[in-house]
């Protein structure tokens, strides 16, 4: 009975129950015609959920971290300089990747629970009169604690600063779960994965290029061939793929896009902006903190809840493990043992929602924790009640 | 996103994923070799949940309504009498169908909420010198009121009257939830289905018949042929089936009893117990009562709750499906709009429970029901904590 | 890896991916507005596979052969006569059946391998000149034999003979893989399950019931309560079912009607016609018989074929399935020992049946029969063949 | 029914029924406890079957081309120098990414259908007294031309030339369906994928390294962060993974070991070289060749088969998709156009094997090669009959 309880990290995600089964195929020959409407299909849905026209998508099959490295090698020569903020773990980590293919990497420090300085980044890039700056690399939602930035103030920053460096965003934990512009926000890189905001389990790593990005991938000499977009175009332009890919989960990948694009990207904004209400309701009621500094940061996928100084956050998701199945994130980097999180994105129903609401009550109850049993649900209620339907109801 | 929520009728219930998938086979002949060891695998399993020792069991591809219908044209003929209680919508149903087959009913009239009146019982069996009654019908659980009766009472109460008649019992909502001893308990047949305490979908009828039972069968002259216990028990003796059995539904309770059996019947029995006391508690949070009168009698598998007098508790189930996607239990005949029922037999986490109570709780304050928020949670929460883990846990 | 082969039994017969994956369902409620699609969605499938636009239909939660019990117990008295020819094991058991219901069976006596003698049947009803018969019961295909028979025909018969008993007709093994037309050919009751042409594994079994039929079922007094097509009725009039339904096997149902309709039943007998054709190519290769004696009497959904005088035929399916783990289907009553069977109806490629003919060609040829090695299946290759088709694609 | 067929590619393979189960899992969390034990079965049966004893196994979520960027990139360092032979695609491939990753090739060039000529490279290594050479890059399964090399041979070849080159092998095509040896056969890298042996979908990249290549990994230059073995090999003393694994698809890796383990490795390469021996049958009497030169070149995971001049073989998977719905491979590089592929690696019953020959009979017949239908499968048939059981069993 391990596997009954919804989860509540920030991704994986819970899967729909028709997405399980689009992904279960048995094996089709990826040479053969049936490929083509799947590939095609899961790329035209993945363009439209990016609210990306110009420029070409592509689907890896490996996990997010992936598509970092996809972004990174299609587009820069090693030696190259870019900057980028480090404000939680999964930012940290990008930057650790730039290090390792042998990027410099200018590096602004902000505090975790803030989001990307968008003031600094356009000092620096005016400062940048010479154009060392290859790209400016933007992290969209910060997991680690929960902290949503402004991408496209970033952009009007760059504009404004009059810099030609790329911008290439990390949307893992934002596409599909929060507005996210690629051509409005003139974004040249944009990079998630299929366990976010899609719903399924990892495994594709999905990559859009502008076409600025793309002319840059004609110059750009750090080594690929697992990564390379050159043989990926090559692939899709005969119904393809360079290697072999995961049918299944992109079969799984364009069925997803069907269930966002026909539940409307605005109404699926709306659903998590209204589970993600209710969480932070619960977190208030409880008298603690999001991790995230001030309400326009706050992340509609996850919550990272600062809990009091001296307890140990980290038991949280150990505790609810052990003794009530259920999974929550713990605090990473920096902010280890000072927060815990709940993943509030892709498949969450109001009634899911509270159950993870109500057993994080017991869990830090049990920890010793003082907070009022069934306060955060009460909170939540609040939020998720359809009374306002119930009267109206009533009235006809 | 239809079916992510967890079910809180009282079955079918929720079922656990590796029954779904036992469940899924491709098709096997079912006269090859194969098939052998899935029908004794279910019957050896179904019988050490029954606490069947003696006599046979038989397990008919049909829903439990058909396992009452084995039990009378097997053991019976037309025009003979029997004695019944009337306690709920399940013991009436099964009273209107020996009507049907032509039997003369003697009923017992109880008050909805009460259990089987055992003293009355046993005045009638003793009043009844030239032993006209062949059967007396008890209905273990009464889905309907969420009512327990007192079955070993019962059989003690005919043996204390010297009475020959045969008991035939409908546990489909009782057994593998709570105890049931169908050697001990001096059963002669016992009813139940796939779809309640062994965690599958409706589609088998299980039946197990004491000796005594099955020399009643071999002068029974009921019609049958679906439900013939010979037809099967020649089948079973070649490893084979009367007619086309469901073979992924048999395979699926075959592995429901090794999951029941491998954590314990008392264990299973407790999980129940706690589960069930959650739900009572909030019951009892939000100033309700269950339907059965007295805590004897409440069931560990479903809870029918009353609703204030002047509101209409059918408004329940339907209000909560519509706005929260949530599946719980109305009234049924006599207490049609008085109660609404949530089911917690089979599969169930605390924090699948508490989703339930949570939600019921939205639907009840929409409707206009003066509950407090989160009160029905907390007071669930208190019974499901593991606080006293938590501590130990500290202490070493 | 026991289950990867086709299976080539007369039913359950292979199941879709597609089918396999409606039926697999989370736990659903019953009572809720998601049933009414399901069970409406089913019943309009079914009705227009079975050709009938008048009168009701039916769907219980059993195997197949509870269909037949409900055709005779919603229609007919206790000692009344029917009428019905004896030319198959399965045509054998409803006969039993009816006289375990306490009805008078005329029996015609027919060589297994022969279809029903109209004629005969015509004499009969034409002697019966006080309607003495109040139902003339008709196997459309007997399993048994693979022989279909002349239900149009004995319609007329009926018709001829100024006769007005009921016409109740198995057509368990032949709806959904031959031409059935329930009110064109003025069946009053028409009986099939899940398991064949629906290509659904076993547990639904499915009843039409002719306008007559149902103002029979008025004054019908055999006993019923689960077969009651009144309870049913009103089930459905509430979107309802007057008991627990197989919900995921109704919804695999409806899909299975969808995708039978998409393709077209001309187009489904048509395959089925092509696969059996290869099948009798293979066998009059091996220099074997099908046991239907003339070719009007081949049935498109099941082959017996007849071995030669001092071999045992029952060998076959034995040896198959522990040797190449294959399900064949095995001689049955008075043709035990003389004929196997091959199955054909659902779900099956060309590709599958070419398995199937070259299996039973190496299981042949151990047990010593002497066919050549590859012969059916050239046989059948010619049949199967798209050489038209590749020559038009060339010409083209 | 798009689906039903078996395929004939040589990877990837058709899916066990339980594997495809057990990949199939809701979501759990990759960093609770509940991921250490699926992540060591996996790695643990991994070993087994690669019977790898000594060095590390790494698993990435990726396809298995991503497993040759692992090979190199933990290994050598820009302009190292690496000897390959190029006799076939895949072998070309690799060479092509050795090339783009800025390392000099040293090719051998090869017949396609000829196997890693070991004497040559020998020489080779002989005449390299500087140790120019890094590694040694040997392709044991030439997919494209169903060639298998002597890796064996090789490692001897290595040892008397004294050179201490790293020797990497690609065994995508022929670990866990052909004899392999990590241990024995003296290899330092390893690389094979979940689609083949393993019987899954394509996902996971498989990588075993000896001590000698973990020892050059901590010098080697060439950059890397997704294909990190030292961030796996953290990951994994931590029970946990450096980034998002495919948690059901290790799930289902584990679980394919234990099947082939439980069978047997013996007894799986066994019935790779019987089932592959029935197809080589029917090229011979179809009176074709295979691809591959001499018998001890043939490969038991897939047959490549020369047709004859002048036929274009490309026609072969392009009419069998299109006519029968069945996947053949298509000749690749130099032999395009000039061969077919049969794969018969992983799940493969006899039954399912005839269903391909005889498939391939139709299409070819179709295609207007002058081929006796039923000839090959006929040959097949002699080959997978069980005969020798029958008699055996007639004689007791």
């Amino acid at each position: 009975m391990n596997m009954q309880n919804p989860v509540f990290i920030p991704g994986p995600t819970n899967i729909p129950e028709s997405l399980r089964k689009a992904c279960d195929m048995p094996t089709v020959d990826h040479r053969s015609p049936v490929f083509g409407p799947i590939l095609h299909g899961a790329l035209d849905g993945v363009r439209k959920v990016l609210r990306q026209t110009k420029g070409e998508t592509f689907i890896f099959p490996a996990s997010g971290t992936g598509g970092w490295e996809a972004a990174l090698t299609n587009t820069l020569n090693p030696g190259d300089t870019v900057l980028a903020a480090r404000n939680g773990m999964f930012s940290h980590k990008w930057i650790d990747m730039c290090q390792r293919f042998g990027l410099t990497v200018q590096q602004i420090d902000v505090a975790w629970g803030e989001g990307l300085p968008v003031d600094q980044f356009e000092q620096i890039l005016r400062d940048d009169t010479n154009g060392t700056i290859k790209a400016v690399l933007a992290t969209h939602n910060e997991t680690a604690t929960g902290v949503v930035s402004d991408v496209p103030g970033l952009r009007k920053a760059m504009d404004r600063a009059g810099h030609s460096a790329l911008l290439l965003v990390d949307g893992v934990s934002s596409i599909g779960s929060m507005p996210f512009e690629f051509d409005e926000w003139g974004i040249d890189v944009a990079v998630t994965g299929s366990q976010k905001g899609f719903m399924l389990s990892a495994g594709l790593a999905i990559v859009g290029f502008s076409e600025k990005a793309i002319a840059a991938s004609k110059a750009a000499t750090l080594p690929r061939t697992f990564w390379s977009i050159d043989d990926m175009r090559a692939g899709y332009a005969a119904d393809a793929y360079p290697y072999t890919p995961s049918v299944g989960l992109m079969n799984g990948l364009h069925e997803a896009t069907r269930m966002i694009l026909d539940e409307g990207l605005d109404a699926v904004f709306a659903r998590h902006a209204r589970i993600a209400d209710g969480v932070r309701a619960a977190v208030s009621a409880w008298g603690f903190s999001p991790c995230a500094k001030r309400p326009e940061l706050y992340s509609n996928s996850v919550t990272a809840i600062c809990t009091p100084d001296g307890f140990d956050a980290s038991l949280i998701p150990v505790h609810a493990a052990k003794h009530y199945n259920m999974a929550f994130g713990g605090g990473l980097g920096d902010v280890a043992g000072k927060v815990f999180r709940i993943g509030h994105l892709g498949l969450l129903t109001d009634a899911m929602a509270l159950s993870g609401i109500a057993t994080a009550e017991m869990v830090m109850t049990d920890l010793g924790l003082e907070i009022s049993l069934g306060s955060g649900v009460a909170a939540a209620q609040n939020v998720y009640r359809h009374g306002g339907q119930a009267q109206r109801m009533a009235a006809q």
